[in-house]
């Protein structure tokens, strides 16, 4: 199994007024880490979009925001996809702040579901898609 | 029990390429709406955040998306807060799209811890808070 | 002449860790007052994006940040369209602060330029745009 | 002179409901760029805001929107400081497009200028900055 590791700064654009990381910008960040994985794996976001027309939307997430970020902190985002059903895949996501050592800013999970783009019945998930879970398994 | 309602129009800078709002989205126009219940039961924010060395930052968020919002559409945020303990509390959100008829785009909970600004140790919710939740149960 | 007005409440995800609105944010609100003014012209952004092969993007912005603008805070936004040539307009925008009195928060400038959506050239601006321009100069 | 270049994939979270990055977008990622430059220069903005009484808020910006950007696009941000008197400075970025071959995607300048975070007045640039200035020009 090898996860796949991506390195992200916090940018100002990131933060709220508390000065730390908004609650909602972790879930982007999460999903950057998602679309640098699908990559990676030859799997560009946009074509993957573009396809045979299919989506696979977000269904669900949950969150537990475990330390603040500040500008500038160096993160790594860990990406673990799970299989669910022939339909639908977890993913989860731990954002790591890595000094002054590792410890978990925050664990995420999203749960995705293809669905025919327009019936927006369920259907299988393209064979790409699923060899990336496998890979990752 | 009163459950606040802030009615939102989706904008453009909401949405991402898929066409609809992106899902992280969900979790700022709902923030939106705690502020604006807050804010409702005389409690502004940013009030509330220069206040006495407390804050009160998320731990958890859950959220079920279920039906797309697409640009210039009509919703609902229902806020419900929940007290969960001496210093935390849940807040229950329902997003409604209003047209043509209304159904839920999205269920989502946060939950709310309340800290010393300083040692990061959990403290009692500041009264107001507190009647607020009240209020609203 | 009419100018649109559309009232903004300050949210806490508009701010950044400097306690304000980011300033690339102010944009977006501005972009707001657009869609609104649109919309009140029974011009929803979503119909006439889905139109008859055009699109509308934006060519240039230049702003003035004047004022900061914090969390929970009540600004209008201005919306002054003004014809260029044929196939293109800008846009004015004031951003008015209301308390303690209305002074200028940012004043904005877009200009936008409709094309062929396949081509990319030039194409003179649709009718119901070219109305809208017309009622509010 | 060194002009610095902050590479940058573009994700799904900047682009909008017309497929593309929206235009605030653009201005926020010019100011990631500002932070990298910075940050290698050994001037992180976190610390730099924590300083000595002062603040260097955007007082303008201007920017031309060349091209638009996909999700999972590469751009590289050129970052090119100027002074412009003791107490302000602008930055002249460009945004690259780096395949199938470079073109400028957009240019934008932005206007800094040095207050007391106090009295709001203008005050000269400390030394640090000043001399990432003078080496970048």
């Amino acid at each position: 199994m090898t996860v796949f590791r991506y390195p992200r700064t916090i940018h100002f654009s990131d933060t709220d007024a508390a000065g730390v990381v908004f609650f909602a910008r972790y879930l982007s960040i999460a999903h950057e880490g998602y679309e640098e994985a699908l990559s990676d794996h030859g799997l560009p976001l946009e074509k993957f979009f573009a396809d045979n027309g299919i989506i696979i939307p977000i269904a669900k997430s949950e969150a537990s925001y475990l330390r603040p970020l500040v500008t500038g902190e160096q993160i790594v985002v860990e990406v673990a996809p799970i299989r669910i059903d022939d339909s639908s895949f977890a993913i989860d996501f731990t954002l790591w702040k890595t000094t002054p050592k590792e410890k978990r800013a925050a664990v995420i999970r999203t749960a995705h579901v293809c669905i025919d783009s327009t019936t927006r019945k369920k259907v299988p998930l393209p064979e790409a898609i699923d060899n990336w879970i496998g890979q990752s398994a």
